[in-house]
């Protein structure tokens, strides 16, 4: 009888949850307990709707390119679970012979995770979690697949705007990167400090609370000094009443002619307050959805720790693990190395990982040392795309059921 | 007697024209009959204050990362020039004998190019233009350096983007790339479409009217068929009545709670539009300031345009013209190959070159095969970074005055 594994991708994608999927499929492949490796196109739904793609099918040659593929290349959702939703789950895995369960995901499908091995436990079906998001806030893990290629891409894309800046009369540049709770891709555009860039001027986390005024006279503060400014801010940060700064264009009457409401992000709105306050020339960027999916700026580390990790969470479901979580574990700093671990699911859903308030600097307004050696491991090496017309080669799966 | 050179940055960057400069010193450098490499620091500005830079007194070694190097090395300005200025140019040229004035700019600057030939006509000062603009929206030129290379980022982030959007349960994402009045890089988002990717669904160019009423149903005709729409747009989209439509959304009292006028994009107003038109999840993405500055992703043969047309700048004051402006001619398409040219800059400045009519579809959403012919050999070949702690390398000149 064949025992059957099947992945299922939570949440927000990255630019190496594929990398994932890849050492699942590899590692499955290596061991003669496994039969086929299935995935679910489009996330949990698609465990009701058994809409499951033989990963086992394709060949190796094309599956490679699962390394240098951005998105999730079997969909992934970001659909609420309940209760009866679990316990119908287990007919279905039986069904299909499926013996391993592996979600990859944030904190969220770590919490569904934990869910479906509570259903899962007594029926000899194997429930394992593999990490991914570029926000890195999952604990216990030393840091999450996904998070050093997005560090990567903001931190050269902070050199690059930051150089754009300096080339042009006074202004403020105001740069926003995703991280509703935790700074950590923030505060990676201080790796771009180098013999040939200054970095950011200033870098505020949403781990502390944003204060609008003391903002504005540290920028004029800075305008004595120097001829362009380059600010980072989550788009997360909130002042101390726990308002986030972006919402504070949007409370008022914030519609159009029709009606509208309309969106605004962080930088904008600090870009227009700047404008306002202090009448400077002002630019904002938003890294938006290029930050997660920028595939060919992804760090080699990254992939191979994606590839591994996805690897063991098949091997710990072969070794009894249950209920599990693949961590990441830092073996040493200089030369960096990383191994894979094991740990409870329940402990890590229920938990998120902050920027702590150490590697952060006094002010507030910078991170620490301490925060930039974490980080600079993990946005090492390349992996050279594979080019086509001048473009990366990336696989899309011809998406037809299993 | 020396013959210097001075070489005068105008405008925004982009992630080649510091290849262009280095092309005029390597030419220079050949030149028995040259001097000294002189940049102004800071754009036009920099002549009156005599900051020239000597850029001949540098190492080649450290010169080469020109080429890798976004933004431009010397600076650059969008300072406004008067008759009486350009009169009091003759006098600071001849003090520091430069013979040779180069401008590399776009539009704006050719038209400063043409006054400053004007004055130095009769002073065997020799005042030739070099083309710069990620817009491509200079005429006599077959392209602009600095137009492929933004064309590459944004033809791999919409690859990278779109991956993204197909991921997730049903939405739109609605992507903006710069143009004011020229449609060339938002049409550059049709060269993601291959074998690994559908392109956007909709493009929208500044050169035709946007009817958003049109747009609305356009969208929700789409959502019939498919779960997730990508649609590329210019910054400069207008209304039938020549309203921009990022004015929509400011065109009404768009003041937060302090007071302060806040700013909107194109996309995000187009993003709040449909949510609230048809209630489908949106999504914005700004190419912004990156698209000029991802010199990681510059193209080969954009970097290698750059260089050439930067030394035939040097080349052709050498050999008399005056008051032209270098143009890239296009030799064949397949094998694509270029040479350099030379043009009349007062032809050059007063015209803007706009998508032509023909290479947009008839509805008005989407361009031709011709336009991607046209784009296509501008995007290849890799000039890989030299990368350092996981980063690109650039050359940051100690901008000491000469």
């Amino acid at each position: 009888m064949s025992q059957n594994v099947l992945v299922v991708h939570g949440g927000g994608p990255t630019a190496v949850i594929n990398a994932s999927l890849y050492g699942v499929i590899e590692e499955a492949k290596r061991n003669p307990e496994v039969g086929k490796v299935y995935g679910a196109i489009g996330g949990t739904g698609a465990i009701f709707s058994e809409t499951f793609i033989d990963l086992t099918s394709f060949d190796d040659e094309k599956l490679k390119l699962l390394l240098h593929t951005p998105a999730s290349a079997i969909g992934s959702s970001r659909y609420p679970l309940y209760e009866k939703d679990y316990e119908k789950m287990v007919d279905i895995f039986k069904k299909h012979d499926i013996k391993y369960v592996l979600l990859n995901g944030g904190n969220g499908t770590m919490d569904a995770c934990g869910h479906i091995y509570e259903v899962c436990k007594d029926q000899d079906i194997k429930v394992v979690g593999i990490p991914k998001t570029i926000d890195n806030d999952i604990a216990m893990t030393d840091h999450s697949p996904g998070y050093g290629s997005a560090a990567r891409f903001i931190a050269a894309s902070t050199q690059e705007v930051g150089e754009d800046v300096k080339s042009l009369p006074i202004h403020v540049c105001i740069m926003e990167a995703m991280g509703r709770n935790a700074g950590w891709l923030t505060g990676s555009t201080a790796l771009s400090q180098g013999e040939d860039c200054e970095g950011p001027d200033l870098i505020y986390l949403p781990e502390l609370p944003f204060d609008l005024q003391l903002f504005g006279e540290k920028i004029r503060q800075l305008l004595q000094e120097k001829t362009s400014i380059v600010v980072a801010v989550s788009e997360g940060i909130r002042t101390a009443d726990g308002t986030y700064v972006c919402e504070l264009g949007n409370s008022i009457d914030f519609v159009d002619a029709f009606g509208h409401k309309q969106l605004q992000g962080t930088a904008a709105y600090l870009a227009g307050f700047l404008g306002a306050e202090i009448g400077c020339k002002t630019r904002s960027v938003e890294f938006s959805t290029l930050q997660r999916s920028a595939s060919h700026m992804a760090s080699r580390v990254d992939i191979e720790e994606a590839f591994m990790v996805g690897g063991a969470a098949v091997k710990a479901a072969d070794e009894g693990y249950n209920g599990n979580m693949v961590v990441i574990d830092r073996v040493s700093d200089d030369p960096y190395m990383s191994s894979a671990g094991i740990y409870d699911v329940h402990r890590i859903a229920n938990e998120e990982k902050l920027v702590p308030r150490e590697w952060v600097n006094k002010e507030g307004n910078y991170v620490t040392k301490d925060f930039i050696d974490y980080v600079k491991p993990l946005i090492q090496g390349d992996y050279q795309p594979i080019m086509v017309n001048g473009l990366p080669r990336h696989l899309v799966l011809d998406m037809k059921k299993k």
